[in-house]
């Protein structure tokens, strides 16, 4: 291949025409993606175009996808290094192309030195402005939104990277359907109260406040993830809370051991199948502040809380939660809204959702935000 | 046409072999057919048969449906007298043809001559027992449940007979996937507190101990409506719930006044366009109060209640009551599902579900259904 | 029911303001409608509108569907006698509704007594013109076309009168997505050159140039079937043909033997399995002059040659033809397009195309014909 | 990340179970992939496997996609070099992992140095036996079996490798609902007896008895590309010729002039927009000699001519040859298969179907084969 002697190489720095998908510290260089659906986007001439990544992780390798021109282009697995990865060749060189590098891979709470950071581009054109979008749209959620089974066979049943993405989820095609952008927190196995476990540490109101909580370890301070998330900046016109299905399954796992100090925690059934009183009482009070939280950093956002995409169990939970929410603050700018389960032939890898059933889930999710967002 | 000198009249006095759908006074003779979905079903051998008929109407005349083997075959108005109705001709006549005959549209509350009656049949070959479905079910709603919008252009805005069914109804689409037998209790515009005009007189709860409590007047007292239905006689394996719909729109309609005594009813929105407390805790109560006698009559069904098809309004009331029922009497074979609303591409006449929004729901509740009964 | 006093009677000899579907006599009192899709239209204010026919048969009893506004309104089996049908009641009476009432029964061959007239309308209002559709479509085919399998179970086995019909079949479907109005002409079981079990008499272009040379006998010649067809008074954009089907099926059948003439009749195959050479050259004969046929009384028309959905067996014997009819004539206005087979999910009645069938070869045709119509 | 020392390296030229997907030339080490659709399938333990490849390229770089456990899991392109490629990391070491990892870009007749060669594994794990599908088929095209359009934005003109690929094409989709393997030839623009261009060079037929008659040059020579195809090696159960598409554009594109010799060639409409027969005629005459080269090489093989994802303009002429073909050869083991032509809703990038209109065309060719091969 004969060697590109136009390509000019662009730090992040000193560019201007660019657009941070997700959550991140807009300080730093080279720009660290936290996120799944956290990335870039350009518009750019030229024939030729690269980005120039730093990528690390233990057990967990980041994965992205790309789009050109809004379309769907490649995905992969990304290695650690320090290294440029081509997102077009051979184009047009005056026309301009829209470009979007998105991290598939969630926020890894349990691999410390898994990052992806973004330092510049190499083109052989120039850069235009991005434009903004219609909407803006949070969403946070678990394993669901972070996901996980929208890749891999049915079979597959690994706990994997590459099974998870935002190209095939449900907050992407929302988005796309709304032509808005879209920040996600979401942790696999996490919950409201407690995670599937019991793990009363891995819930996620603990995190939503900082820039990215879930990206733990000293590599991840340094990035900037804990420090407080600066909700000024971005305000969502809705906010899709996807959280509840990991506290159900709380009620049905063993008893959770903290390892350190041998403390315990666990959500109880009652011996006729029903839900103790008083774990469910603690679960509600979890949803209650995470509102309380939610609507304290977005005064404005139309708050959903949208749940059902793995079974409908803690449907009243939620709803009483919400409806002494309401009762307490007067908000009504907040709505339930139930999703889909997943059946046998929408279920992806892992018995998570698959790109099926996360298309049913965002047909629910368009049409309701139409009513609100373009009312 | 050379008349078949083998047709033998069958009353239904003197036959065994045949299945009623739908709520009714079986004692009677001839047979009324108050509710959509009510009618008769039988296992007929012969080369024709024909179904024996009385009907009278005023304004709204009943419309029937036929299946043949299970597909649907006619569809047609029946004007008021008494007559013969051919349901198959020269047909092979010793296979067994499974004939069914269903009424369209709902009991008339407000059309008091509005009657369908079955005398019997006339065949020129014999009928065969009738097997059960796997399942029973209840359907209890509004002009959703009666089908109103299913047949019609979506640009036609009379309230008509002809446009209601159950045919194309969410609650026909339900029963057949899951081999059920069906029964419906439901009235256009009528909610659980009060009607969409805030007549309060017009609540389903009021009229559904009895057999058809909807349908009123003399003639229709003759033919046991006002009855005690017997719930020991047919015990449902799930009942679903469709109402609130009107109770919504009557905090956005005027104050009714009753004509007789002139006292007035109305609920009513706050200047932010919130629900008034008062108003929305009788609506609450009216719901507790339902479910209460649901169970009541019903001690082993499992009862769902759907909402959402014409929008999401009272989505947290009737969370809140249900919540509320449930830790009062703490029953836990209850369900919320919300239904998908009506959109542009799915509505039909007079701006109600169209046959795509029916099919929508239907799959919801199939599919949880499935879940509860099937598991 | 109170009787509407309003009504008045209006013979279609008065009346101005309809739109007569189909082939027919119009000079004819009462009208005859003698092709499935053959039918009346009209714009009518009013409450309410009947329409007065006189209907006969033996075995075959005719089927009508109506619509409303366009929409699908009712489906039944019209005995004989001379009636009223209701078309509707109780509507604003205002407002204009267009009605169409069509027959779904096939030209009936094999029942002489087999008659629809139309004598006219009873309303309260008034009619008003009825407009013209974009564009003008001809089908002629076999029991495909004449809908045979639309209605009924996948098991049902008899050959039904009531199984066949318009208001489900292609060529309803292409020509409501081409606003385009349709004449039909087919006949189960008959093909180009002989029928399903080789009589020879049973070929369509035989009856082809008569007003509807498939319905015999004295009646039938009093109302006018048997004269020749105008067709300057009707010139389609696009002739669709869709036959084939039951040649195809004659090679596998026994020998047809004339019950007058004791002549013989059958199409061949060779013990490999392929056809005679002989007997497909004469189908082949058949389709060339055929379509010399059609264009001789359709000069401008697009004729299209539509064949497949119940198997490709004769595509190649077909397009032979067409090539030579092309080479020898020039005539490069002729196009064959292969429609979807049925399968085991597509299929219905009487081993018939149902529904689903229809709605995929309709939309190949569409998509087609608006290719070369809106180009 | 910790290198994972448990890697040991497999070359192909020492391992036993893996699978080759493609014509290629299979005594190379390294393997070369030089088709779309070309691949190596092994089935692996252990918790992670790359692949050793060698790759370049000048202006048309290769992109490949891996499937997991028959599941799409990536997609990218490949840049010059030798170098590894994770195909999965952190799995179960004890399952057996079945990976795919195929070709997505046409064999580049435009670029000489274009290749993809396959040197073997790494693994931590073992490769067991890959077994064999039910079915093999064969597919001959042009651009729309190269996918041409299957990847990229609608409103995409560029020519470009990242639009073309086969895990969207028909070919593959074909291939998985039938549990074939599957071998393509095809080239973007081509046709049977010209190119788009009138190029008369570019013709398939002229290739296709080589194991890659479109890869060009000395190093395509030295890696077997030249070498004649063993037919016997793998004998399809179908052939499925799409071409016609480019033959149809000559007719309306200017004279190719021979740069080299300053010959030209066009193919040729006469002024009433008809083709000039003499033109057509050597089209069809290219068209038999096709089949009977094919015919030659595969005397079992079931062949279809699929035809119509662009348009139906040569369904004639096509036809026409396949009759003559047929009249000459007796041959009956052939078909002509009409495919749905792309409309604006299922087009893809650079005016080529995309991904909606390869599944309508895969529906047919399976509804077919189904018929042929399950018989």
């Amino acid at each position: 291949m004969t060697p590109n002697d136009n390509l000019k190489t662009y730090s992040l720095k000193e560019m201007k025409n660019y657009k941070i998908h997700g959550r991140t510290d807009e300080s730093q260089y080279p720009l660290p993606l936290f996120f799944n659906g956290s990335g870039i986007e350009v518009n750019a001439t030229g024939s030729e175009l690269w980005i120039d990544v730093e990528v690390d992780c233990d057990t967990h390798e980041p994965w992205i996808w790309t789009a050109l021109n809004g379309a769907f282009m490649s995905r992969q697995m990304l290695l650690p290094g320090s290294y440029s990865i081509c997102l077009f060749r051979s184009m047009s060189p005056e026309a301009v192309k829209n470009v979007k590098f998105f991290r598939e891979l969630q926020a890894m709470s349990e691999d410390n030195r898994c990052c992806l950071l973004i330092k510049g581009f190499r083109s052989d054109g120039s850069f235009l402005p991005v434009s903004d979008r219609r909407f803006k749209l949070e969403f946070i959620g678990d394993s669901i939104t972070s996901g996980e089974g929208t890749y891999g066979a049915t079979e597959d049943t690994d706990w994997l990277a590459m099974y998870m993405g935002t190209s095939r989820n449900y907050a992407r095609m929302v988005s796309d359907a709304l032509d808005a952008e879209y920040r996600l927190v979401s942790q696999g196995g996490w919950g409201v109260l407690c995670a599937w476990d019991n793990d009363p540490r891995h819930n996620i109101p603990s995190r939503y406040e900082k820039i990215c909580g879930l990206a733990e370890g000293e590599m991840n301070e340094r990035l900037g993830a804990g420090k407080p998330y600066d909700f000024q900046s971005w305000k969502p016109d809705a906010i899709i809370v996807n959280l509840g299905t990991n506290d159900a399954s709380s009620f049905n796992q063993p008893e959770w051991i903290n390892p350190v100090t041998g403390e315990t925690f666990k959500q109880h059934k009652e011996p006729d199948g029903s839900y103790n009183q008083d774990d469910l009482n603690r679960f509600k009070q979890a949803v209650i502040d995470f509102l309380i939280m939610i609507r304290r950093n977005n005064p404005d956002s139309h708050i959903v809380w949208a749940y059902g995409m793995l079974g409908y169990d803690l449907t009243f939970a939620i709803t009483d939660a919400m409806n002494s929410y309401q009762k307490t603050t007067g908000d009504i700018n907040i709505a339930f809204l139930q999703l889909p389960s997943t059946t046998t032939e929408t279920v992806g890898s892992h018995a998570h959702p698959g790109e099926k059933s996360h298309a049913r889930a965002a047909k629910v999710i368009i049409e309701y935000l139409q009513t609100i967002l373009e009312a």
